[in-house]
């Protein structure tokens, strides 16, 4: 038996970088957190400490903030592309790159009804998320995109039921036909052949959020579980080009108060919301000619 | 020298409550987290162990969830008043009562452009919070209100300047005429004589935040410092039944990023967003005939 | 009535210094966590956005660093009172300044049974807090050490009892002879008349922690308000020059967990660490003869 | 093209688990977040909402707060695997169950110089991480055992080295001899063959923890690829039972803080500790004979 070196990945984490642009009075912004990773041969750095093959990760950074402004971050995904495609291209050692982006968006503040050009407030809602992993370069190259959100807190006060369940001898939960279904969703989705060069990713994600949401809001439902799959199901027929979607969700409860002990009558009036545990749900939506994953769900960071 | 027993106070921090108003098929939503504070001659419990004084903070936690559904959470305000006069009143030794809350708020999803009646999206902007604190009963019954918020993130790419500062050895800082201003304010503000059985609180909410942010981004700045001062000064203005507004405002850096060491131009397009350390302004604004601000700015559960 | 300018103080917040001793092979560290805050006549910053008396919070920052290394972190209270005079003394429109300050503590790593020279692993058990402020210069300068803890999270599951409370229509809670008793205790203290020159305020803040932690295991409980006044009673004892002794401490609620409905015996056996609410008591314990506070609780970022 | 469902779990993440034995006066106590994770075929409940096949996730918890009682956590190890065999096996349509757990440790707390019977403080150090799977039942049962830690800070300030490292043009990084090195270790283990009902997990977990730790201290670094290759190496010969470890390491840096402008030297002794970014190093170390992985790594709740 000897003892020998697996799977490695190496890079630098949350660079928070922030773009302006300002060719005009109005301007632009985006408000990224991003994180670059290098997949290879990088064996003689953990065994023997030689670190010829190593790209810094401090090169990594300066490499991240100088593209904001050569390639800029009008499309995030354009930018990822083509950080992951210079370092696979350009720095010998390096196989494969994955970039992991966070976006925070911001609204722009409206003064006496008109938009302002240069001020915003952060909008809190969800965090979009995003990777790009290239593999390869010239007609060897390969490409995985990824979008996603996380964080988007959703509830729903009717519409939601839970019943029929399987029991054991441990089972006391009361079924229930009316109850509050609420849950923080995080999603990914995959992207089957795009173009990267002029798909409109922004789109995309506007369309997959609304057919979530909107699907959360007049699905009846009968289990997250069906409303997960339902959700994952709206995301790929407003978005074609997916061919898949994971969902993590956890089951936010919100237990109904008891107030009878008081005589006060409470029907779904008074919700006690609690912090743990939780049930937690993870479904994919697919579709049955998905190509192969690749490293697409390969993580890093923990950004995405 | 004799050690003894000096201020104290006790009672049930965070107690999460979300209240659904479901008399008509469109629901109502209300999101908090609330605190009950009780101030008093507790001298016993805690020099001899003797509860007799005590009201359990698990009763306070009943009285809360109870007067969520007698008094309901149309007005925060008034529901808090509510509790507080509850206590003082009601229960013997309890000489003062503070109620603590934070709110979350929620949008209404659209659905095919119309608004869901029961299922919303949580609006992570700002978190709301408030206070009212209750001394004395009957005749003898003073009542404090603040109001607030926290961590509204907004920033200005233009229109922003530091420059003519004091300097002494240790200063190396390059003064500026154009740089991007952020901050995540959390400001409290205090209401005078105002009848908390009619008064329009969350107009009051509205018109302060409205005034603050509008003032944020039409300012051309020459300070964190004089800005603040003119965003209290036009929250005052829009709610003249305000006598003081105090905020604390870390100065979120945003370093223009060195990319001319590439050969890079960067025009104030390409910053680095720090998170550690930040300057912090923390001013008051308030009015020559205020009132004294009694047990108002008394905290207890860190909500506030 | 007219709108006016009330307090105001400003500074740097969360400077992270770690200051290393090299000068033999066995080192020594220091890692905290530290703010510096300037009180005085800032009018003309807010009032008209003139900064001729601002030292900008860049070069408080610059200064907190070089005496990191002039003075050194041998003593956290020496080098925040050096800065804090530094500011009052040698920066004219500086009439108060307070240093507040974080420490995390290290503890050597041992190889072999032997403490490594220059390895550490970071001990998380609690926080040390202290503050310093200086008001005046020369023969007109006043200072106020304060010294404290957070989050030291103590648990016993004996020993612990609460009974004999008020009731009134809302009270359900059983009175209990045995329960788990556990918080995560926050504390503050304020020295009296001590030489800041010779103290050994290490020595001070083992002592305080260690009564209060002795009187958290040894005394047995009628209440946490009655243990919280025997644990600040304790460090005054062992420290006396200490002249108060302030605690919040959240009752973190352990529920004993129905499982009689499984016909399982669970005699305070299985626990349900509960997250919210929580009851959440504060005391100050003090001495008949102790001087005026001052401007020793008036707090700036957060970090005591 | 048709939408299917792909991957799913499902189960109750995070309940907050505290267990003393009490049968002397000498208590013992287990602070234990359990999260259990169903896996088989549910596809009714996400296609239909019929949820006839689900266990609800309340009577999970139920299960895992029952089973605190009746197995006991005197072993997390045998704990987890009862709970999985539990659901496995007694409950027909769950194929696979998986139990994440985190620990967290405490110390008794000295009095007078002894140990205390029944009074504890939170050792704050790292978290214990653990997850046990079980697919099937009966002879056909497959059991994977997996053990971790995480945010280990640990920091050296001599013997590490960076240099000889790759440069491109974006690459203005100086190498150096000597620097700070400092992360906050998350690593994970992997069991090959053990008897579940016998080994002493806990002895092991101790002898990996000291393995790694001071490795990491004794270890002359050159990177700290270099030094994770090693802890992971020092891990599996001290216990010969590992046959892989995994590691992801924030490189925590640790800047020299530049106060020549002032004047004053700065040889390795000050140093500014930045948030973000941070390099991220990844690395696992396994035996060349290693059996298959299976679902070992397949995570659930993010405890582990």
């Amino acid at each position: 038996m000897a003892i020998i070196l697996g799977d490695h990945q190496y890079g630098k984490a949350e660079n928070r970088i922030v773009r302006i642009v300002r060719d005009t009075p109005r301007h632009e912004i985006r408000d990224v957190n991003v994180s670059t990773c290098m997949r290879g041969a990088f064996d003689a750095a953990h065994l023997t400490g030689d670190q010829g093959s190593v790209l810094p990760t401090d090169t990594q950074k300066q490499t991240a903030y100088a593209f904001a402004k050569t390639v800029g971050l009008a499309s995030l995904e354009r930018y990822a592309y083509a950080l992951a495609t210079h370092f696979v291209g350009d720095v010998e050692p390096i196989a494969e790159a994955r970039i992991e982006l966070e976006e925070f968006a911001w609204d722009r503040i409206s003064v006496a009804g008109a938009e302002h050009d240069h001020t915003w407030v952060r909008n809190g809602q969800e965090v979009r998320t995003m990777s790009v992993t290239v593999r390869g370069a010239g007609e060897d190259r390969s490409v995985w995109i990824t979008g996603g959100l996380k964080d988007l807190v959703v509830l729903k006060s009717g519409g939601s039921e839970f019943h029929g369940f399987l029991k054991d001898e441990y089972t006391i939960l009361e079924p229930t036909s009316d109850r509050i279904m609420a849950t923080a969703l995080t999603a990914s989705w995959r992207f089957g052949a795009v173009d990267v060069d002029t798909y409109d990713f922004d789109a995309a994600y506007a369309a997959i959020k609304s057919a979530m949401v909107e699907t959360f809001a007049s699905h009846h439902s009968l289990a997250l579980q069906q409303t997960l799959f339902e959700m994952g199901k709206a995301a790929i027929v407003a978005v074609p080009e997916l061919v898949e979607v994971r969902m993590s969700a956890p089951n936010k409860h919100h237990f109904q108060y008891d107030l009878q002990r008081f005589g006060i009558n409470n029907n779904n009036e008074v919700f006690h919301a609690d912090d743990r545990p939780y049930g937690l749900i993870q479904a994919s939506v697919t579709t049955d000619d998905a190509p192969d994953a690749g490293p697409a769900w390969q993580a890093y960071s923990g950004l995405v």
